[in-house]
């Protein structure tokens, strides 16, 4: 069987430049208008994406007056948009640090059903310090804690959705039998964290469970991606460095006894797209010369835990010695050894490395035209560096078309891309296992009710 | 100005007799299905009602083999059907128990944003003792707990919807503003049961908050709902409790400042509709035939905190002291209480009894022609009993396509109920008055932000 390239499009604000909001091709709509997602939904389904995708945080970010913020919670948007759309796959983030197993996977096992099996969660740990403020908490908790949390609770949460059999519903009329109680199992669970006795209050979704998306790179978070991410958005500067993960992910799987093809991995890739290269460089100079100082800077700040930059001048030339030892920051960890790293590589001035990071927050930016884009996003497919790609514009609509129109086709003519939807959910689309049940006697989970 | 009555659909698995999943004139579609959803609420905003609501529960009913049970989490319902939907009010319930006031505010900021202002949400604490177990608790918190802690959930989400100004946006791409930082507030809480810092990181919705919707009856519910509720759900077997109960939370609303007309109070009503008196009756006679008698025993355990019955026999008439007492109940205990009432008045049997609960839960059923119907409601609207009704139809969707063909049109005739929507959002529907937010310089919550 050949590979198939799977392409996500992550929406994020106007765009994923941190100026993309003041730019003129970005949609006029507001953040809370649900039109604006529709039609990004409807423009994603229309090019047969496998799916669509929405971060999420639990505090305001920093500097609102010259960042675009306060966008929808994405799991009542995913509610809207499962109704509207009919093939596209949904995926969200959701926080395993401040909430209850119970309530998050009955909210993902609705979507799951109103979507007819086309959700994905994006597994997070919440990282910023504000966050911790909204909860109740005095400080964050250590990246430890957190993924002990975090395994503890998607340990919780798949014995909720495996609480019901597939067939536990008979719903027979006639004799009265609604659903078999034996095929409906408890949870039962006690643990450091979380005590749940179940089950679900929710039958067992078409795709069992959302597909497990992760996109945490730190040594913790590769851990957890090896065991359970079946879809890993992850975000790299340059091709060695995605070869280098994309290596010790599928190595890292198969060591806990997973087959390769079970984790999809997807770098993020942020394209400025134009007819000549020039035209398409012109897109970043545009977006850089519309960008603010302070929104990077208290961007770099978050990302080393809290750490103040602001004696830095802007054409001042950097080096390592000028940012914290990553390995001691509790928060974005694979983010900021990423942002290290590149600064003993080139070292930037502070201005350069702020507009290299205003693109895509630290992802790969490309630029060029589309038959450019397209040549990079084969190499990289072909070189082991990636399964696919989280397609992140860095101007929305208006880069997203063009990738759409100009890229999408040039895949298909190259035989990477499907044409068309086949039947079936998010998880077939991916090429994933169905997830067993323990109702099911074949499956290695099976025990008494 | 003469007063308008308002009128939402209760929307409860195939209609609120327990046995209403087994009947001929039910549904066929599965509880999981969106289309049927999807159906009722078209219907409902076609016969112009002011909104539909659901209710939730965080743990499995009790007795899955003989009930229709595994419905759809309600706010990712309301996703969907906030994008299927125009103008229809759309309330769901979500508890003060289990949730995190800044995952719940998240919530309903977006669905109100989605919607356009057209969300209500019912506010309530978990009685069930079988959702402590989902939580992580020994044992479910006592009504006192339950409400002390929902007094300050309501507190802190408040302050959150009110974090950011109406104008806090101004979203001017030439000068590079997006928003005016100091429009946007901390919500700063730290009370006995939560810890907020805010600001939300939704922007103020089109109705500054959703509309507060209660249920509770207890006399705490009834401090509870006379101090936030904006439309009120309220279960009542005779005529005389509603009024009684009607003039006691508009005075106690008064005495905390409120003006009657900010609380609309909506009993249950579950009508049988026939074109004559004895076909409605036979709807009644239907239903009960197809009851299932563990069913309504395993409700009424469920209302007496547990309690065991079953050592009563079907056909032994009842005394109260068959009944723990009420003010022990820990659970629903207006509920229970209205039961005993019912018990020391009527000596019902205990199959008796269980069908005179089967129809609607202890909510006021009625039986009639749509005539016989439409009299009711006037009647009780006229007599001080209700400023609307909470229409839960026995058996979904056909007794509802009566209520909307045939009863509706008698309320129009008379003048009771509008013919059209008027622009606007729910909370002006029910003439509730607009949300103050502390930035305004005219609101009595404004300060320094």
């Amino acid at each position: 069987m050949t590979r198939e390239l799977h392409l996500n499009l992550f929406i994020n604000g106007r765009g994923h430049h941190e100026a993309a909001w003041r730019h003129e091709h970005a949609t006029g709509k507001a953040l809370t208008d649900l039109s604006y997602y529709r039609e990004l939904a409807l423009a994603a389904e229309a090019a047969k994406l496998d799916s669509i995708f929405f971060a999420d945080h639990v505090a305001l970010g920093e500097d609102q007056e010259h960042t675009a913020r306060g966008e929808l919670e994405p799991l009542t948007l995913l509610g809207a948009l499962a109704a509207l759309t009919e093939r596209i796959g949904l995926i969200a983030t959701a926080s395993t640090t401040y909430s209850e197993p119970y309530n998050l996977a009955r909210q993902f096992a609705s979507l799951d059903h109103l979507s007819g099996g086309r959700i994905g969660w994006n597994i997070v740990t919440s990282w910023a310090p504000a966050a911790a403020a909204n909860f109740g908490q005095e400080r964050q908790a250590g990246i430890d804690q957190r993924y002990e949390r975090a395994n503890e609770f998607v340990e919780v949460v798949s014995k909720l959705w495996d609480s019901w059999a597939k067939d536990a519903i008979v719903d027979d009329r006639a004799s009265g039998t609604y659903a078999h109680s034996d095929r409906i199992g408890r949870a039962e669970h006690r643990g450091k964290h979380f005590g749940v006795a179940g089950a679900l209050n929710i039958p067992r979704s078409p795709q069992g469970r959302p597909v497990f998306v992760q996109a945490g790179a730190s040594t913790d978070g590769r851990a957890f991606a090896a065991r359970y991410a079946e879809a890993i958005f992850t975000a790299h500067l340059q091709k060695e460095s995605a070869i280098a993960f994309y290596a010790d992910i599928k190595t890292q799987g198969r060591t806990v006894g997973r087959r390769p093809d079970q984790i999809v991995i997807l770098p993020g890739i942020s394209a400025a797209i134009g007819s000549t290269e020039a035209e398409a460089q012109r897109v970043w100079d545009e977006l850089n010369e519309l960008s603010h100082p302070s929104v990077g800077l208290a961007r770099l700040s978050n990302r080393f835990g809290g750490h103040d930059f602001s004696h830095l001048k802007l054409d001042q030339v950097l080096s390592v010695d000028d940012f914290p030892d990553p390995s001691q920051v509790q928060a974005s960890r694979s983010r900021s050894q990423s942002i290290t790293a590149l600064v003993a590589r080139e070292r930037p001035t502070l201005r350069g490395l702020l507009h290299s990071l205003a693109g895509a927050r630290g992802h790969f930016t490309a630029t060029g035209t589309p038959e450019q884009i397209a040549d990079v996003i084969e190499d990289w497919f072909v070189s082991g560096a990636a399964d696919g790609f989280n397609v992140m514009p860095p101007i929305l609509p208006s880069q997203f078309e063009l990738f759409t129109g100009e890229v999408v086709p040039l895949l298909r003519k190259r035989g990477l891309f499907r044409s068309e939807y086949r039947d079936g959910t998010l998880r077939e689309r991916l090429g994933l296992d169905s997830v067993p049940s323990r109702f099911d006697p074949a499956s290695p989970l099976q025990r008494t009710a």
